[in-house]
């Protein structure tokens, strides 16, 4: 293909625009969509920009195009990213008990809906390996316990690193990482919090949301940071709700919040739509 | 009119329904809307019961209707009531500088749409006093501060006495009130708070919502009890908002869902369709 | 089990509660859940009562309090039925090449999210037999040309039989049925039309859609009847969209509406929570 | 002010973005927002670009940056504007006896959220003149009848003259326009229609959606054509309903639909964020 997708981030200063589309202009680049939002607040500026080119070699290892974005990437101070467009991302799913988003995540990947390739799924329970498996996916077992969790992460480590994993999805696993395993995943793990962050925090919060009587219930998909549940968020889902859910209603009608915000926010994240920015996120959508 | 609203709840037992409605059937009464939920959690019966009768002096203030569920309520250990269907709620309004809520509820009641008839307004600013002098309801300014509180609010408690006030609404009204004002008006209060609680307690949840980077924002509407905040939940709205939302802009999208939160929340508890369960409500819609 | 769930309409009169509850103490019964509707257009009264009792047997085929309700809905012109609660439906599901209804109702089902057993699936194409296997379900490649329609539908009604199969789910099924089978299927087959109906019957909806740049883009569930498009709707998705989304990327969003619509109408038909009035529904959750 | 919005259509070609921004860069031109959309489809390219300049003569009407752009846009064959930033539009308002849209706007203008001046309201009704002369905007009455239409049209227009009146809102006016006017008011007139469009067109779309018992009710906001309810779409609204809704409580939910969708066209048109493209718009938001 010779479609390409440019992400580029930096301190605001007049003429990025200009400088960026400059180096289109000049290897016969075409425009296909450009989204840019200047942060009056940070002071900072992000793009997306998706652009064709009549040789695709220009954007290449080597090919000129990249070279002079480089150069305008070092005198902006941009963080940025050069990549074909559609190029798939390698990413492993964690699941324990509660399957639901695993089953959405397997399902639109098969159908083409999300940009992704997976290479594993692992889980500190036996129970979806068929699934996995009938996918064509292969599953790892890694139970985990408290003496057992440091060689749990290890083997994380390992599976990401033998799969040339691009990002770690948590589809509702139940086991909470260590700092160091987090500092190791830093923007490249997004989790799925069952609740409407930051009201319900913590363990149990369809328990908390019936006690509170909350009208409204949501579940939040974002990045893992080391402060649990205070990632910076990149999705949120709503549903309305009444006195007659019970705990248990909670669950089940927040299924359906859970595996959308977290097929949302994987399918921008893999489609480099996600900019990190301090605590919050921009989102190019 | 011969159509009358029952309110009924106690706690469960067999036979509620049935006792009822043979009262009903005795005195050729016709249910037009009958909701009613057996709480599983809390044991507690609730009921609103909409009938018409073909004389309405059965349910009279002497009248045997009246007079047998009265005995009824007895002997469940109910809390009930009996009332006009359609008989407007009289309401005092209270605002500060905000005044959309306050401009939303006065259409709403003008056209019919709320049972309510609006007694006064009260303000700690006197902004407001054109719009609703126009709309042909009393204004009363009454200042707020550190020194003068204890009078202003005993200001406002003679004004409810004076106006014959069943429901006091806070539609933006921006000071704290006393614990002795809030026992003093326990559940014949509601409160519009600017957040999707409990996510953002206390001042500027704008602010918090958008240092915190969510995806969207909410508003609730509740029961003001002593407990700052933390009232029984009514009804609640939330919209979707992205990071090009910033604080002022949240503040403006907000706005929409607080006249609406707050709009359900007074129509619903004037049709005496809300219960207080605890900490929560129920909601027979 | 010894809950069981009783559902009643008949002609508006007064008393009809009363008698219905006073079966029900006559035998020990107690109300977990009652939900009715006076419709006071149609003067038609819907009722749905989720009910135990001490002893199961007094609702079994023979038992004194179905004999009596038996009585009481001849008494009083109704349609009725009296179940166990919680007992599964048994469904058929039919759809051709789009399986993502079918892989969310599978997933529903396979959690106890519906009540429902899924006897069969049928399809006129080949490609999903092997997901329908790996959950253990029979699936039966039926192919349709104009000259083997009759047949092919035949060979569906056969394996309704077969199965024993109380409702039909038309999960994508892209074949349209003759008068004869819909006339057949009355009341026990659900449709999902993939657009937000009566706006854009007919095939290619998401072309329509974008071609009048709609802004909102939705699913209906719907009771199959001879019209094609017009049986009553049961549940209905929407989701905002904008100038962005082709017609293809109308057809990826429009995905989980139909999932949610239909899985909504699966799981109130199932529970029955639908009653047909007219050309509409009544649907008490 | 020193900020200004620029925007720009036109048919599809390399370099528009980097002409346009050299342009700004070399008047020392910073942008603040750029929005833009390159249609694929329609093979067109679409721009809003709000900015700062150091020295606000540069895009006054003799000013370089001005007559910079005014050639690039010849080259480009390109429809564009450029016009100061928050400069109000003025509108003026046609309504009939409904008046909540009305209200709504009248307040969202008098707090500062629609970037309007309203010149004038023109009803065929005399039943607003209070509320409109109270907000101090002149009030004329237009009764029409079959004979007096062309006159009553005459007036419009000429009130539009003499307001100097850039957009038309029709906030639930109940006279259809004559060709004659549509054309004359083409691209400067928005319409609200009560319902889903292009669901239920023509007259009394509540009452036709309780007769299809749809789940799902809305509003439309449409630029006024020469065909009765199909000019191009602006935005939409919907909300949930259920079979307990009649036909009044159906126009009851949806004169909030109404109010907001007719609200965010308004908002987006004087924000100068809508292109049309063909019978589509474009809403750069």
């Amino acid at each position: 293909s010779n479609e390409f997708v440019l992400t580029f981030s930096c301190p605001q200063r007049p003429g990025i625009v200009h400088s960026l589309t400059g180096a289109l202009v000049e290897h016969d680049g075409d425009i296909i969509e450009l989204k840019q939002f200047d942060d009056p607040r940070a002071n900072h500026y992000f793009l997306r920009l998706h652009f064709s080119v009549a040789d695709a070699s220009v954007a290449g290892a080597d090919g000129p195009l990249r070279a002079e974005l480089a150069q305008l990437a070092e005198s902006y101070g941009a963080a940025w990213s050069l990549t074909a467009h559609g190029a798939p991302q390698r990413v492993l799913i964690m699941v324990s008990k509660f399957g639901h988003c695993l089953n959405d995540l397997l399902y639109r990947a098969r159908v083409g809906e999300l940009p992704v390739e997976i290479g594993a799924v692992v889980s500190n329970h036996p129970d979806h390996r068929g699934l996995v498996e009938w996918h064509g996916i292969p599953f790892f077992h890694v139970p985990v316990t408290p003496a057992t969790k440091p060689d749990a992460e290890a083997k994380l480590l390992e599976l990401v690193d033998r799969f040339d994993i691009d990002l770690v999805i948590l589809a509702r696993y139940m086991q909470i990482l260590s700092d160091e395993l987090t500092t190791a995943l830093t923007g490249r793990a997004i989790n799925i919090h069952h609740s409407f962050l930051p009201s319900f925090k913590g363990a149990k919060p369809y328990h908390q949301a019936y006690d509170r009587g909350v009208k409204t219930v949501g579940a939040t998909a974002h990045y893992v940071n080391d402060e649990l549940d205070e990632g910076p968020i990149i999705a949120q889902q709503v549903l309305q709700v009444d006195h007659t859910y019970g705990p248990e209603d909670l669950v089940a009608v927040g299924r359906d919040t859970e595996c959308k915000a977290l097929a949302n926010a994987v399918k921008w994240h893999c489609e480099r739509r996600v900019f990190l920015s301090g605590n919050r996120t921009v989102v190019l959508t």
